[in-house]
């Protein structure tokens, strides 16, 4: 384990490494302009109070070490013709970003408005971190960026999603050192084990160690160098270390070590790729790299003030934000912020029209070549539509409701295979170790887990390449998954239920870019991000309470309606068709819940297609109304609360024969609310139509009761809507105990109808009490022998 | 960096040893019993297919491995009276420590019916996995138990929050390989540079290294022990490998090796520990110690099954679960079964009656020391109360509605700093560095960050001992919290309220440990958890769109009624008289909403303590109904809204002064819903009296809209609750134009009156378009300007 640090100069030549100081000063003062100015751009009158914002609002903590670093980048892309995807960890460096990509001319490409002279130099100041202007971190308004940094933890995690399946492409990732505390960042360390040296792309972790966070000093900043050394040697890297600019060092000797450690790894990653293109021609295999990584060590808001008000503030938490406060009222602050803009020596730098001067543009990559422009950073602009082949052709059959048993997951496995078939390259199924279990096990005749650590010949289904990723991370199968969307790709996130939880917050922050993305024009719709929650609660019956949580679809949809879809498949055909449809959509999220195990089918595949186009229907052949208006509507939404519903309904036909029953199974979640609410809303008409108007409608729904409440409450028949679900009742038991634990059984719903239609309760409190004592007889049999009574267990539909 | 591998054998005896392992034996046929059996639990007879449960479900792989351990800390822990508290990290190994708890005795102390005997067994069989029964995994139900191992990744979390506070204590914290990949489970090795080696107790992280998850190899199984070893030096441990079972190999040449090993661990943990003592006598400081690390590599399933069908099985992910799945069916398997069992030999381990033979007794600590029987396990029987001192004393002085301004948070960090100096070893401070941007900073008055790592002089507020703990990691955070309580102490954990949903999925686990502990006699009940929520969703404005989320308060809401609270304080004397209830409260998951920024406040102290007491209530000084039915009700939860909605009674009051305007102020949210779903919910009639029956209710609400409909819907009168809340409309902005974007503002909410009071639209349509272009107005000066226009943003109650 070598460690490189401080090399000494190497290759770089003295006057480039002048004008890259020159470029990188043009950033910096384009970065201070904008959390402070919103006049007097280039500084051609003295510095007024009017000049400065009201508001100053943005962080320049560690906005030069990223200029810093894209400007040595840009010096090894222009030289090199690499093709480099900045990912900007420290998100709260949104000066840096949006300098960069306006002195590299994308930004006003992308913005006429905000043109590369002195009224776009004006506006770019003006709209940072303004109303009506643009965020302060790095966000889906920003050329070159995929990654919003206002939570951190993500970056590492979105650099190898992004280099998955991308050959030629080098990820430079930068990673705060506040955020190299979070749990995802930590664990995102692993990424390198699952990168194949050959068929996926390079991810350059660039750990950015300025010491402090918000109001406190970093973990990494206060170990020994050693150790942190160790623990990146120990994830499987090589050191290079770049460490500089503390105790006022010449900017100047900061670059020539930075360009020439910057050489050398550029020249390792080359060998490294080759040495591997090599090997696996000769021998099938690679040896898994040592990639390099980077420490950059620089003073916290390095270039700015020294000291503010007799406080030390250059190196230390102080810089982490706007490091004089009072520029607008204060002449001192002001003075010295006006020192400070003139330190870069502006005048240098942009011509008489304001606009960056020709020189500086040698240093600039041109086109897509541009960190800012780079078509990766805008994925829609690559994607491609999957080929999806044909899913009837793995559809169960289906002869009537019922007389099939089939496992939904493992019907879709079989067709997932023939999608990694027809997308060898353009395609993931990420998950934490729940392939197998969810049953998608299929896709392993297709393909294999990646995987470059060490495989043992007792392994299986797993390679150096292959299509699935799998790791005891949730947070990294997300972060992976949205690196290859936003880059252009498709993919599926397979996970038990209750554990998408997990990622909760990074759903949040995915789903928000999305958001955001519609409304800005020059980005192109990505694929949508999909998850296939399977092992859901009520079949956590063995894993117990720990394991049983439905409310992710609630937390989902508290975001916006445009982006957010919840699908809940009653069987294996439905969810075919369900995520046929999702794997074609973009810029939403799909959010698909199915079961794992084999269970009663009820849709032959041409019906299925027809429900799942409506995504809410009738069900004739469960219903009894003939057409006309029912005494009762039983709704859901769900497997297991369908099979409950239906087995409720053979029962009232059985004991109830002249109630008119009206079965109404819910896939699109969606189309229970309002239409002004939600684009697959159904109209009132249309909603009135199914659930009638008046009559009492008992609803069996896979998740917590208040959801339904939530999306129905606008409807006409609101108040008699009586919803069943999870209500937190759980333990290790049986699967049916697990339904009657939550009143959600076939005989307690047949017991809701009796209360709820009127005249049923006095005339049929035999009935009712007969169903209460079948569900007394269930649970006597599963508390004796340890299982469900077979007739619950392995019901059949008479119909 | 020394690392001690293979040790000879050194202090242990060897007949100790040989007992040891029949310790061992006894442990793991108590395990596998769990798994299988329903009877014959001694083998007494042939085992024959009615003996074996008709479903197997259990986690048989981790389980030698948990055995192994305990019984070598109970060697030391007999030997040097030590007091180890063990966290079960893999959680699946419920067997195991269920086993234990049983050998020792303490599992029949805490359930008479599994008495410690034959019958006592067989009911210890039949009751894991089964309904009615216990769960797979450690549980709330397991004594020695604080960690349900569920969800993976928070051991060593928990771990140190145990550890914090409790300088006698041991730690030992299995952490399994699978787990180690998670992202909570890898920044929680960064705990060891927040642990005082005086003040503090010990952790030993011990890295149960068996190779495989459910389907797949572990990432640190695969790469070079060299690699692994480097990753957790860097972590600062030094490292101690014991490695063997592999081929065959004897046991008790592996118990030598461990015995050794864990002889040279707690010597050196009392080295440590002496040594930091004295320097800190000395010195007042403290070396950051490196302290022992543990890395047990065996074959998962070790001492079951070799091979299964002809597929290997131990030292595979096949023995994860239930390595013989066909022992009631398949003859063969059930002989392989049995001679499983048997190759315990239990005829050694029990006697006559089925207890453990008196000589494994001497193995077994008594009492307390036992690790099933420790306290801290069972926190509640540790608890005090907190000593909290009168909040009044800081009380902001409100001589009349909205006169004074003040900063809620801001307040309520002097009576926290109060707190820290009344209970100064029980009470901590959570935040990922947050703790002065959620202006609690007075807390520093009374203490310092605490902080292990290096600190350097300029460092400010930070010491080697304090009571706030701060790491950029939310999920540290929770995990150290939960910890710190579930051991019997208090705490606090404030955080930005959007991020808050990183730990969504921790706090689903807490709050289940809850739910369950409340039917569990013996465990007592513990502190709530406690959360204050700041630099909230309209404050977040400066921040932009992903700091932006309320929804927290409804994942909560998905738990059961019993153990969740939500507060909404409007104001600084409502906060803290808020808190002062939180912090007395038990077995809850409290959480607190409140604003940092200052603010106009509306009640005195007494005022604050009614309004607080009653939950909700109406502010007759902002009314104009005199006491009589009103027109309209204006509902407010939160502080900001609550601002809007004053504002428009203010509004209301002058230009329509006919109207009858009531305002009712909710603080506890829980209020709101009905009183059959909740404890504090309001009587319908009580409810009733406050927002009337058929009056139009403009509600304005902190969180998302739905949430108010969701604990409304069964009221009298929901269908005339209008709700105005965040919509997912945010950008960076003007803290109005936030509330403007969600129609949450003043001006709109009078509109939202005009249109819904029966006769006023037509009649004032002319104030309507007013105030729609006070609107358009205070958009035009944040645009213009930057800031909202000051009449908006410094507007005073004029009452």
């Amino acid at each position: 384990m070598t460690t490189t640090e401080h090399p000494a100069p190497a290759s770089a030549d003295r006057t480039d490494l002048r004008l890259l100081d020159a470029w990188w000063r043009a950033a910096n003062y384009l970065a201070v302009g904008q959390i402070y100015l919103m006049d007097n751009p280039l500084l051609r009158e003295p510095l007024a109070p009017e000049h400065v914002k009201p508001r100053l609002l943005g962080h320049w903590g560690t906005t030069p070490g990223l200029t810093f670093l894209w400007a040595h980048l840009n010096r090894v892309i222009v030289r090199d013709d690499l093709h480099v995807l900045y990912v900007t960890g420290p998100g709260h460096g949104g000066p840096a970003v949006v300098a960069t990509a306006w002195l590299e001319g994308t930004y006003s490409e992308r913005y006429s408005r905000v043109s590369q002279d002195a009224d776009g130099m004006k506006e770019l100041f003006r709209q940072f971190s303004f109303p009506g202007g643009i965020p302060s971190h790095a966000a889906p308004e920003t050329p070159g960026s995929i990654h919003e940094g206002g939570e951190l933890g993500y970056a590492l995690a979105h650099a190898y999603g992004a280099a998955f399946d991308n050959p030629d492409l080098l990820v430079a990732c930068v990673i705060g050192d506040g955020e190299a505390e979070t749990g995802p960042l930590a664990a995102s360390w692993q990424g390198n084990k699952f990168l194949h040296p050959v068929h996926d792309g390079t991810v350059l972790p660039i750990l950015h160690l300025n010491g402090y966070k918000i109001a406190n000093a970093t973990v990494t900043a206060r170990i020994t160098r050693e150790e942190l050394i160790a623990q990146l040697e120990g994830h499987g890297h090589r050191l290079y270390v770049v460490e500089g600019g503390f105790d006022g060092e010449d900017p100047m000797a900061v670059h020539e070590r930075m360009a020439a450690t910057m050489d050398e790894i550029v020249a390792e990653i080359a060998r490294i790729r080759t040495r591997a293109a090599e090997q696996l021609a000769a021998e099938g295999r690679v040896d898994r790299p040592r990639w390099p990584a980077l420490i950059l060590h620089t003073p916290k808001g390095w270039t700015g003030p020294r000291e503010v008000d007799g406080l030390p503030v250059e190196g230390t938490w102080r810089a982490h934000q706007v490091p004089l406060a009072g520029t607008r009222d204060n002449p001192e602050h002001r003075a010295q912020l006006e020192a400070w803009l003139r330190s870069y020596r502006p005048e240098e730098l942009f011509d008489d029209d304001g606009a960056p001067r020709p020189e500086l543009a040698a240093l600039t990559p041109s086109g897509d070549a541009r960190m800012s422009a780079i078509p990766h950073a805008n994925g829609g602009v690559l994607l491609r539509d999957l080929k999806l082949p044909d899913f009837t052709q793995h559809a169960v059959d289906v002869p009537r409701p019922g007389a099939t048993q089939a496992s939904a997951t493992g019907t879709l496995g079989a067709w997932l295979a023939d999608v990694v078939r027809a997308n060898p390259t353009t395609f993931r199924i990420v998950g934490p170790d729940e392939t197998a279990s969810n049953r998608l096990q299929a896709v392993f005749e297709a393909t294999d887990r990646q995987f470059v650590g060490e495989i043992l010949p007792t392994d299986e289904h797993t390679a150096q390449h292959g299509r699935v990723l799998e790791v005891l991370s949730e947070h990294l199968c997300q972060g992976w998954l949205e690196g290859y969307v936003l880059t252009g790709r498709h993919g599926l996130f397979n996970c038990y239920e209750a554990f998408i939880h997990i990622v909760d917050s990074m759903f949040n922050q995915h789903a928000k870019w999305l958001e955001a993305s519609r409304h800005i024009p020059w980005r192109r719709p990505i694929a949508s991000l999909n998850y296939l929650l399977s092992s859901h609660v009520w079949r956590q019956d063995h894993n117990g309470f720990s394991h049983q949580d439905p409310g992710f679809i609630d937390h989902v949809l508290n975001k916006k309606a445009e982006v957010v879809r919840v699908y809940l498949p009653p069987d294996a055909n439905t969810l075919l068709s369900t995520m046929d449809h999702c794997l074609r959509t973009r810029d939403y999220v799909n959010v698909v819940v199915a079961g794992k195990n084999p269970g009663p089918q009820w849709l032959s595949v041409d019906e299925a297609i027809a429900h799942c186009a409506r995504g809410i229907g009738i069900w004739d052949w469960a219903s009894t109304d003939g057409g006309a208006e029912p005494d009762v509507v039983l709704g859901c939404a769900g497997d297991v609360p369908t099979i409950e519903t239906l087995a409720a309904a053979a029962l009232l036909r059985e004991h109830l024969p002249q109630l008119k029953v009206r079965v109404v199974n819910v896939v699109d979640l969606l189309r229970l609310q309002d239409a002004r609410e939600h684009p697959h809303g159904l109209a009132d008409r249309e909603f009135d139509a199914l659930f009638t108007t008046d009559k009492p409608v008992v609803f069996a729904h896979h998740g917590y009761p208040s959801l339904i409440h939530q999306l129905t409450y606008r409807r006409t028949n609101h108040s008699n809507i009586h919803v069943r679900g999870y209500k937190e009742e759980g333990t290790t038991t049986t699967p049916f105990d697990m339904v009657m634990r939550n009143d959600l059984d076939r005989f307690h719903l047949v017991a809701d109808v009796i209360d709820r239609v009127p005249g049923l309760a006095v005339k049929h409190a035999a009935l009712r009490q007969h169903m209460l004592d079948e569900r007394l007889r269930c649970r006597r049999h599963a508390y004796t022998y340890g299982v469900d009574a077979p007739d619950v267990a392995d019901w059949v539909w008479p119909g």
